[in-house]
């Protein structure tokens, strides 16, 4: 592979977690670089094959049916050692001998981290895109992988749904964010689940099972027998779905079931919102090259592009929708009645 | 059922073509109702029931289960001699027997109008919902049920893509939309298919067979044999996805299948967003009753709730997403080359 | 409600665990019943309604759009009271005093037994309908539910599979029969799992950490770097798919990430081949009912409608398929060569 | 690639129209003649790839993850050309040069008659393996991708009742199936359709708008108003679903609207039986081979591994499951009234 080509040559990983949409956005970024007239190396294992050269060359024909499809073509890892100083010097010699003039990088906070460290040690023009399915980043309204993480947790909330009103039972289903409640407030929402215990929701008083069986036991009396099913983001409660369902049932005598969703909320068919930003931002990507941009990530407010300095992204917090939280958390929590006027 | 009662008592209604997420809305209406400790009142089949006095009350336990269904349970309707003055004075008398202060119209455009004409004739307030699939609505980003009908065009066009691949042919999917390209230009970009067809492309000079088969032909050269998938919007060609197929086939001896989703993109199980936007609004519509407000849409822009006057929502045009368009369009076509300069 | 009407009268109710096609069973046994010019019964909550006197009249308007819902519409419920005899008696008096002649028992092994037992007190006719997700009942090539939860836990093995591609690692996915394996191994073949752990499959010697560890060693040096995903059956392993997966993490340094299905695989859209046996299974209790039959499960054999003792369907034992479990377990499993000779 | 080796080297194509599980098909042959240390020789492009020497070499990694997708990665085609002399034994001449003593046909009636043509002129052993939508093949119980097909269908007519029941509307849903029924009737029970038209419900007297009117308003007699959906097998109405539609309402005034599924019915996520039929025969047809068998299809009966005569697939007939006919047609259709007798 020549490097004196009179084409820009530009390199483009996935990183840390894999999230539903990274392979739409690959081909977004490879789509525009054909249009734009720039070269596409793609590394594989995210910065694990920045360091050891582990490239190939991406073309339009290699990705044009790949974003109906989760994971990544091109492969991703967590790559601890990049932090460290050689790492980033290794990474920024490669790139050069490669003759690559920016490097995109798809992924979430980590991924970003990684990226800032590297632009102290490389010349070249460094853009993030948002791939990951947690939503935890600021400055941007969405994040690629968010809404199919979302879809699939709402799928499971309607079969758990379905049977739990068949037998009228307490059900728990854990779902992934453990910094931010996103995925556990939309999906809750979503689904009409009855309770929410979320990162942002937790109290300086601990939760305790006794508090959640007054409130189901509450419900109960307001809206008649029926079934009650709560969403718990990992890492809420110790040991998890598992554990507080084994709680309510051996303390309570409380007939509960536990589901742990795990990594299905990773795959799938990415949903057509996630498809269409990491097509946006895939492209956008390719045009604050083109306009000389460095150490930003490629981001959506509002239906507008912006550019993000990648600091800002893990720096600054990404706060949970007030209107949606409180929607879910009061409005529609029948335990909770207005003095009959609303909040605004 | 006593019109004397001190609580506040609102109706509410869906009308004309059902979208996935009604229900969603219509419960949200309840729900925020009761928090409110507002009365419901529900028409049966829209204006219809409004004319024709039929009619239930609804609370919680009718609708807390209902956000996971397409369809409305209190069924839609369309409803021509709603335009009439004689109709509007009914629907005002049967309003006021019933003692209620205002109503809530969850549908689209025609839907609006009848409100806006029946605001003649009542002097209770009158708030919309935008359900309707088409997203074909000003001063809202979105309308309840568009990306869940984006969403099933996807599914299906992915699911031809795979045999698409199997055998290297051209296939004409027909979807909704006759005045709108929104559900063709966000399902084309989300299944990643060569060529759309949008009310919003069509030109002063009618497009031709030839100048589609040329195409199809430059795709091929410039990306080597496979799969091409065109989206048409309904009526945007004589006899549709059919006819253009057959064309295709008899005068330029090119393999074509066409397949025609109709009302399939009115089912299946309303998408996450779907669902919260219809959450949103129809809590919305509830506090902008409290606000005192009338004859306007409860919408949302740029993740604010919004209130836009019903005359305005069909009136005023909402636009395609340009940056969409010209990703889909232009970034994404093969045939289309930059001069090496983004085009902003 | 008269039973004096000239018209033969029937009971009906689901039992157990609820299962997707119960509905779709149902509503065959009520579209049947119509047919025949039979009336039905249907008792709530399962056995619990029999004797607590909770039942409605179903017409076939009732259950006319119901086959496309998982759970149960007249609710299903365990009810351990029902061994006793007195139970059982209570449960003969008021069939006799509703003026019922037979009853229609849709569930597991369970209700079987409840429904044997209640034979020995109540002269009328009894017909099971096998609905269970666990496909552990004698007499019947498939169980109503089981094609379901296979679908659903496929779903989640691919969706599993694609994250797993992405990162390299190992998953563990708990799936439900406690008792049979069949869910395991049938969604383990369809969704090309690398190694399953079943009832059926458990030896003298318990499985060690050690073992499993050496397996994924082996198919890795066998098959290349790749996802290695394991089908584990509930019951199977103390702790679950958490505490194996924490094993594998603790004791081997291999990165695991498990999964608990739990009752999602009772939910969503009952499966195509579920409302077809259940379509037919409900018409053929009818049918047995006309001609006479008592104390047999309606079943399919080689596509013949057959009527089983019910004693049989719990004391005989219903055996995994063997040619499937040697293909999965033996010819799939690159870990196994042969002799060069197939073993049939 | 050498001929030379001692290892049984054999060939495998898919052929005809694709369906969904003829890459889990494939997949199974792959993994199969691994165990059985054979080598396999995948041409492309069915009978075409024969002719062209379009092969290439298939091992285990390569068809590891492939059975969770529809289509067919060494792709299909149709191949007029093959009933030809010249092409039969250009072929065997092809097959001689591979070193290939054994053919696994993958496909459908028309693959199978090429597999029989290509007999008379080469030696080595061809065994076929029913790869079609249609299940139109005697001697098995059911063909690879009928499932996945019928699923489909089902989803579609879910989706259609959804918005029906909120329209009480008419609906006309066309499905695949042109010579058999499978797919219609199948599709039509479990989605619980109100009426089919299927080839072999065909009549003497051609079925006349007049007298589906009759039977839509008697339907809406006994059952009340409400949805009525309609299944129609192509190339059943002139002019199809579209023309029929037309046809009621211009001529009955009946809102009436279409849907024309086409393609989509071959792909999406192949069904688990889809999957696990696909595997079992995969490896029965090498076990055919090592058995010494040609000139016949791998096939199920009973859930017995069978082989049939390739030119008795074709040359009898299958026909539909009597019994659910009965039950679709007349227990269910509100219509036909029974004597009080079953009919069996």
């Amino acid at each position: 592979m020549s490097a004196t080509t009179s084409r820009q040559r530009i390199g483009v990983l996935t990183s840390g977690g894999d999230a539903p949409g990274m392979n739409a956005a690959l081909r977004a970024v490879v789509l525009a670089a054909e249009h734009y007239d720039m070269e596409v190396i793609a590394f594989r294992h995210g910065y694990e094959g920045l360091l050891n050269n582990e490239y190939l060359s991406l073309k339009a024909a290699d990705v044009l049916h790949v974003l109906q499809y989760s994971g990544t073509i091109i492969k991703s890892a967590r790559c601890p050692r990049f932090k460290e100083v050689a790492a980033a010097q290794l990474a920024a010699e490669n790139l050069d001998a490669l003759g690559l003039s920016a490097l995109v990088v798809i992924g979430g906070d980590g991924s970003f981290r990684g990226a800032e460290h590297l632009s102290q040690y490389w010349q070249g023009q460094i853009i993030g895109v948002p791939g990951t399915i947690d939503n935890d980043l600021y400055g941007t309204d969405a994040t690629i992988g968010y809404a199919t993480a979302v879809a699939i947790a709402m799928d499971a909330l309607d079969k758990i749904r379905d049977t739990a009103d068949a037998m009228d039972r307490v059900f728990i289903v854990e779902v992934m964010g453990r910094h931010a409640g996103f995925i556990g407030l939309s999906s809750a929402m979503a689904a009409g689940a009855e309770r929410m215990i979320l990162p942002e929701l937790q109290r300086d008083k601990p939760l305790t099972v006794a508090a959640l069986v007054k409130h189901i036991k509450r419900v109960e009396a307001v809206r008649g027998p029926g079934s009650y099913v709560m969403v718990l983001s990992e890492h809420q409660w110790p040991g998890g779905a598992v554990a507080l369902s084994e709680q309510l049932e051996a303390e309570f005598d409380m007939p509960c079931r536990p589901c742990l969703l795990g990594h299905i909320q990773r795959g799938g068919a990415p949903a057509p919102s996630d498809r269409i930003l990491a097509s946006q931002l895939g492209v956008h990507a390719i045009e604050l090259i083109l306009q000389g941009a460095t150490r930003v990530m490629a981001g959506i407010k509002a239906n507008q592009m912006v550019a993000v300095p990648l600091v800002d992204t893990w720096t600054k917090k990404n706060p949970l929708d007030e209107n949606l939280l409180r929607i879910q958390h009061e409005i529609f929590n029948p335990v909770k009645k207005s003095a009959n006027k609303p909040s605004q």
